[in-house]
């Protein structure tokens, strides 16, 4: 069997562009005793895989140069030598970035897709919704009645995060760029939203959106958003960071007005964190999403590109604020 | 009685100078039933005053213009009206900045002067070693074992915080600047110390000092240093920010290069703090101080300027960097 896939041809410097990947084909083996073959149907694009192309070990490895890259793909069983899958079962791995693969059964994660659509395993009911659901219960500790401040709220981690915010009983102020967007964050639930891109003075528009300060932050795009935030903080708030990816791309950032005392004179407390070292919560995660589920208060909306061949256009539309929710490739 | 008392005459942006304070008489009237009259002998000045000066309302209200500005100050009970203190007892309170006040006594914390000179409940047995205390065992969690990066020093929270730390097991780079100050450093017992003021890569002289990275950075300083730390940091590690005294002056603050990824990328952790919110830790500060002080672990320095008419010029001297551990004025 043939499998059309993605490479990454060199490290780029500053923003990538279709220039640094490739289309190749691989011939994958048949299944040999405990593997299966797996079609996959939905790949995940992710703003992290950007410091995976930096030829750097950051907390996860490089991408390898003219080999297939890697990442949150959903697929069906075709073939199984192994008793724990059988064909049409449907599994998760980070074999993405291609249409098919042959792998050890134990390595998978076998879905449930009575009560969810396969592909949400890669949004609101994956890592993503987990990021944002780490952010929230364990590094703000959001409570009842307060106020979060959701940058990049049309995104993947953002939208998430506004819908799990408002059922945790927060106020949610969220920011986003353009019509379509801060609509689609008012569509499902943001109290309040601002456009930044129509905003000359974002602190003072989040002050008005919030009626004052905010008690927390979710930091998905760092600058202006990061400096804005130390200054609407109300004292003892909570900033959960990551990623920013209004970074990600830049070799030569921008240097930002220090305000850093706000730190200090108000006491706030910051976090970067990383999701894969939270798993601890997936259990508590998935009670909380189901339940939210049931009664009706979580919409999963995607943005879906077709075809193995349009992975490097909506990885690199992730840059350019391409997505409303969970971008993803139907393949 | 009289008594001489230094006043704000105008809230200064940027750097405050003489020109901001006046000397000024009282008359201090007698102790009227519950209260005693107080002849202070020790006051302190603190960075943090700076910050009262600036007319906005911070974590505490600003000084008001024309009357006794306020401060820690340790003092000997002249007459009293109040069974609770007698004449010869040593109290402190917050009515600094002035030779003599009277007070109602229940205001006032006796000292215990036999295991300690009485100065020492204004520095390392008093706000400012508790200071260095909760930022290294409730904002940083120190363990035994770890790398700590504590800037400035030489000053007051700095040399308090490099004995704690080695007296927790830890291993100290320190940061000061001039010779006297890293010589300082290293006799309070810090295993490494860098020269800020003669290093143009502070991030590559911390890294040689630390041998790598360090786990935890004590934030006295910012600018250039918080820059710094996030690059020298390791993953997971620690901030603790109790003051930024190179900003404090800062009408116009320099903008900070933009390396705030390295927080998500290295899942950072960073807390603003202020003392008086964590006064719960006072017991285990008082038994872990005391046991170090028998130990021989705890050296006690001071910087000491002499008469209520040179406070104006040790605090502005605080901007200067000139003591070497905790800064008062013997009145």
């Amino acid at each position: 069997m043939k499998s059309r896939e993605i490479h990454l041809t060199e490290y780029p410097k500053g923003e990538p562009g279709p220039q640094h990947f490739a289309l190749a084909e691989a011939d994958i083996p048949a299944p040999k005793d405990g593997e299966v073959l797996v079609r996959n149907r939905w790949l995940s694009v992710d703003p992290y895989m950007r410091g995976r192309m930096s030829g750097m070990r950051t907390y996860v490895d490089p991408f390898q140069l003219g080999a297939a890259m890697e990442g949150g793909a959903v697929g069906e069983v075709v073939e199984s030598k192994d008793p724990a899958l059988k064909p049409g079962d449907w599994v998760m791995s980070m074999n993405g970035w291609r249409e098919a693969y042959v792998a050890p059964a134990k390595g998978l994660q076998k879905l449930d897709v009575s009560a969810l659509p396969p592909q949400a395993y890669l949004g609101i009911a994956g890592l993503t919704g987990m990021t944002a659901y780490v952010g929230l219960k364990r590094m703000i500790g959001l409570k009842e009645g307060e106020t979060l401040w959701m940058s990049a709220g049309a995104g993947a981690v953002g939208s998430a995060g506004i819908q799990f915010a408002k059922a945790m009983g927060a106020k949610v102020v969220a920011t986003a760029g353009g019509a379509e967007k801060t609509t689609f964050c008012r569509e499902i639930g943001a109290d309040a939203v601002v456009d930044y891109k129509t905003t000359d003075n974002l602190a003072k528009a989040i002050r008005e959106a919030a009626g004052g300060g905010v008690d927390a932050y979710f930091e998905n795009v760092g600058g202006a958003h990061w400096t804005a935030a130390l200054e609407v903080l109300k004292p003892k708030g909570r900033i959960a960071a990551c990623g920013m990816i209004a970074r990600y791309n830049d070799a030569g950032a921008q240097p930002l007005p220090d305000n850093l005392t706000h730190i200090v004179a108000k006491s706030l407390s910051i976090r970067g964190f990383i999701v894969i070292d939270h798993m601890d919560m997936l259990g508590e995660f998935i009670t909380d999403l189901s339940g939210w589920m049931m009664a009706g208060k979580i919409k999963a909306r995607e943005t879906v590109r077709e075809g193995i061949e349009n992975m490097p256009g909506a990885f690199l539309g992730l840059f350019r604020g391409e997505n409303l929710g969970k971008m993803l490739v139907k393949v």
